[in-house]
């Protein structure tokens, strides 16, 4: 790899060690083998039991594998919703969930917060007759987060419904209570530091129940990769057609490396990181805080008004072999996105904040 | 890589200069940079070119990315169909590509041949309102190849009808007239000899306009990969989400690969790799031909019927450093399947055949 540190909020700095652990699947033929082998079906066990134990999932889900988190939305609302689903929106990714359930014909409600703010989840006022409510506890465009303490808070009110979220560029650092949410999906590019190409849903038995319930009553909710096919083959450690193979053995030797740090190690690092971040950008000339509210901040996707642009920034920065993101769409050039994902160390972080002080 | 040499039909044999494309990728930050920087373009656009000019793809195409050759079959049937497709199935990769215009509710016309057995395209009896014709040129599950001139004089009958071409397997060997049907996809776990996790769906400006005109019919082609979408970022090389990468990235150096040693010495090999492994069924005590008629015979994955199943067999190759695959689904066990894919030297398949003709 280059010498070159990446911050873009995904894709993103590879985790460290992810040149061997590819070396290793090609000297172990993991891209050649059948994906009908027991050979395939002892790699995936091992990244999902891996997956599992980093972030604690009861035994009531099924780690399935898809091409991207983004294929995740669609999924979800044609296995999961008939008729009605309702959206926290207020970022780009937040809006594409809930416009991916509005032109699948579902009655899809909306409850909005401007770009850059978070929700008073107390104001929102969910029919009962809602299937899924679906949160992006972490929005990349714009470094808002969901506390967990008001999905739950959600969930706890509307015991009825499913709650999907999307935890894209967040986990594992949130701590979920898993048994508090009934599904959510990640892609491998963001805080796992991979090689872009694999998403990851996570699915508890409710939703099983409910994709089931739907083919029953004839809601068509497939063809491609219908809940209860993808379910079953994932309980043998199979997927209904050819997987990423490669993407997932190295997920599985990233969650190792991850076990064998440990969790709250990683979970305490990003602290430290966001509070370095954060202190700089209280006190740079450069930068102001995107999001007003701490509790709304995101962990993972440090966000920052910018009275210089990213691409300039960089060019800055390139003596120092790093390289920040810029802001999501209409922000290109008045907003900056500093990932601080696993794969950033407190080292390189510190050095980061020192080049940007010294930034004239 | 191990020395074993993979024959299964895909996952199968990486092409030479894998892992050095790889590793280039590492080097270059392929993996790291955003998808919507110019230098994500770059890679694009060349592996795009390459492309084009190994195939000889015509400029009314776009070449667009998706996670599987699977996925294909449901964005051919939800953008390119309102009502009626009509489907050769003749083994379970044509019948599932009919069973997802089935089951999306589209009335799909099955003109179907036994497992095995090539089609007499002059039988096919194929509605004036049909809107897409759908041909698996090389049925992997059972080595039927489809003759172009079959599939060209279907085309040339019903002008007004869209023709798709699943050449999952058989692309880059056959020698297309690209103007002759509308619409084909592969992946490159097959003949590219590369991981899987990545699809190819070529498509035309007739298909850009049948999807367009859908969707303004209200005809429900997304929310997911809906083509006009896909097309329109493909022209900008882009992807409406992230891609994966690094295939993206790898499929542009075997193709460049492919390219330096010549696309007709690609295709004469084959031809002399597909009579060595004929010749030697003819003769062999443990194998007799599945598919009678030679014209049917799949150029890229022979498939015979055996006396001793692929795992047995496998048991004996491995002293050789060899593996074949073994018969699909029903036929696991009385039917071997031997890719002989581009990334099949024709020293490697001798050494096959004088290992199996040692067999005792």
């Amino acid at each position: 790899m280059s010498k070159t540190t990446f911050f873009g909020p995904g894709p993103s700095q590879l985790y460290p060690g992810i040149d061997r652990f590819i070396q290793d699947a090609l000297a172990q033929d993991v891209c050649s083998i059948s994906h009908r082998s027991q050979a395939f079906k002892d790699i995936y066990k091992e990244t999902a039991d891996n997956l599992r134990k980093l972030i604690d999932l009861p035994d009531n889900y099924e780690v399935v594998f898809l091409p991207s988190a983004t294929e995740a939305w669609e999924r979800i609302v044609k296995n999961l919703v008939d008729k009605k689903s309702f959206h926290f929106t207020n970022g780009s990714f937040s809006k594409k969930f809930y416009s991916y359930s509005k032109d699948s014909g579902k009655e899809a409600i909306n409850f909005s917060a401007p770009f850059g703010e978070g929700f008073d989840v107390s104001q929102a006022e969910i029919p009962a007759d809602t299937e899924v409510i679906c949160f992006t506890q972490n929005e990349t465009s714009s470094g808002v987060n969901v506390p967990l303490k008001d999905i739950y808070s959600i969930s706890e009110k509307n015991p009825e419904a499913l709650v999907a979220v999307d935890v894209v560029s967040s986990l594992p650092i949130p701590a979920f209570d898993f048994s508090k949410i009934d599904t959510a999906f990640f892609s491998v590019q963001k805080c796992f530091g991979m090689p872009a190409g694999l998403g990851v849903w996570l699915v508890n038995d409710r939703c099983l129940a409910k994709a089931k319930s739907q083919e029953e009553k004839g809601v068509l909710i497939g063809p491609h990769h219908a809940l209860p096919e993808l379910f079953a083959k994932a309980q043998e450690y199979q997927n209904p057609c050819t997987p990423n193979a490669l993407g997932i053995y190295v997920l599985g030797r990233v969650c190792k490396a991850m076990l064998d740090k440990g969790i709250d190690t990683l979970r305490a690092e990003n602290e430290k990181k966001s509070t370095l971040l954060h202190d700089f950008i209280a006190e740079s000339p450069l930068f102001t805080e995107a999001v007003e509210k701490p509790e709304h901040r995101s962990k993972t996707v440090v966000v920052a008004n910018t009275t210089v642009p990213a691409g300039d920034l960089n060019k800055y920065l390139a003596q120092f072999d790093l390289n920040i993101g810029s802001g999501y769409g209409a922000h290109k050039l008045d907003q900056v996105r500093i990932a601080n994902f696993p794969a950033h160390s407190v080292e390189v972080i510190e050095k980061l904040v020192e080049a940007l002080k010294n930034y004239k």
